[in-house]
């Protein structure tokens, strides 16, 4: 399979389809049919074949997918069978969240480190991991080979932080603060989540609405 | 100014924009190129020049915009002035980081209540605003006239709650569960944020990252 020729919009729709496709298999669904899939995926069955085709194609006329098979699938794509090794900065409220209620195994990480500033925090644990002294996570990260870091850090702090991930030698950031990785580090591979824009966007979907509901 | 002609991801960079001319205003400075805000933006000055241009344009040639008259046009459109009413739903890791950190003021929301179905911690307050009882939610709504919701509740609470939400006159939804709304009302806003979906997308590209630093 040549990933290179699967567009960047299929890709963003993979994780949906293996969302859904955990939910089925929970559900004890066995196969599933394109219709189906489009339904959940609120698509069409003929984009949802499209979709499945640049993969090679898992379905058989009229018979459906098999549901477990093409989950499968999907995950060696996303690479969620890597197991990337992952530290978490910032113990505070998101950090816990996300530390806490995140199925990491399924999401293609594992989370080894959890690191913050407040020492009145360290030694007590979050799913059985230790929060430890931040002061210690350039050689913790250095020692055992992390892949990746989740930023749940003021982005005051975030300069530092990182430039301390990446010298040894993380390259792939999780990042709820606002700092810009790739302004410093361009070979950085990072997701951004900035929850006030998306606030603002839906400000602006709100405010669109009411005034359409004005005209009408 | 009609905002109808404005393209969906000139929208879509408007958070960012007002961010950033934000960040500028906090530090002092009164004035801005094209040049620099394409900088700020990762764009380009004739991008910068074209995205304000949709709004009629706010730059004299060789001069720049003004930070703060900029910032404040770039909030009426985004309708940040609008101070929706707001109530957040689920006080656990997720809600309590949002409902202490975010500046809802500025983003133009304003947040009037936060409920919760633990009664361990009715009545402790975030940000001054007292946990109230998840029961009381559809009668609060109602009598406040509460514009939107931010949902900080596991999925398999989602329906209920969104109907009683519903129910009392919301239709604008700031939605962290998977719970698809808009399935079930067609005519709410909605906003998800699907954190998992958005770690699977990094394992993505991480991994993508590794195989050509491996070809390479």
């Amino acid at each position: 399979m040549n990933k290179d020729n699967i567009s960047k919009s299929v890709i963003r729709r993979l994780p949906r389809y293996y969302r859904f496709l955990t939910e089925l298999e929970e559900n004890g669904t066995e196969r599933v049919s394109s219709g189906k899939l489009a339904e959940i995926m609120r698509s069409t069955a003929s984009q949802v074949r499209q979709d499945l085709n640049c993969f090679g194609g898992f379905g058989h006329q009229g018979y459906g997918y098999s549901v477990t098979y093409l989950k499968g699938e999907i995950a060696k794509i996303l690479g969620l069978d890597k197991n990337f090794k992952a530290v978490l900065v910032g113990a505070g409220h998101i950090g816990t969240a996300i530390a806490a209620h995140m199925k990491f195994e399924n999401l293609g990480f594992r989370l080894v480190g959890i690191f913050d500033n407040n020492q009145s925090i360290f030694g007590s644990k979050i799913n059985e991991l230790e929060i430890r002294d931040v002061s210690e996570l350039q050689s913790f990260c250095a020692d055992n080979n992390i892949d990746a870091a989740f930023l749940c850090i003021p982005k005051d702090e975030a300069p530092e932080i990182v430039g301390s991930l990446y010298s040894s030698g993380v390259r792939c950031f999780w990042n709820f603060t606002h700092y810009y990785i790739q302004g410093d580090y361009p070979d950085a591979t990072v997701e951004n989540v900035h929850l006030s824009d998306i606030l603002m966007t839906l400000c602006y979907s709100m405010n669109e609405a009411v005034e359409k509901n004005e005209q009408s």
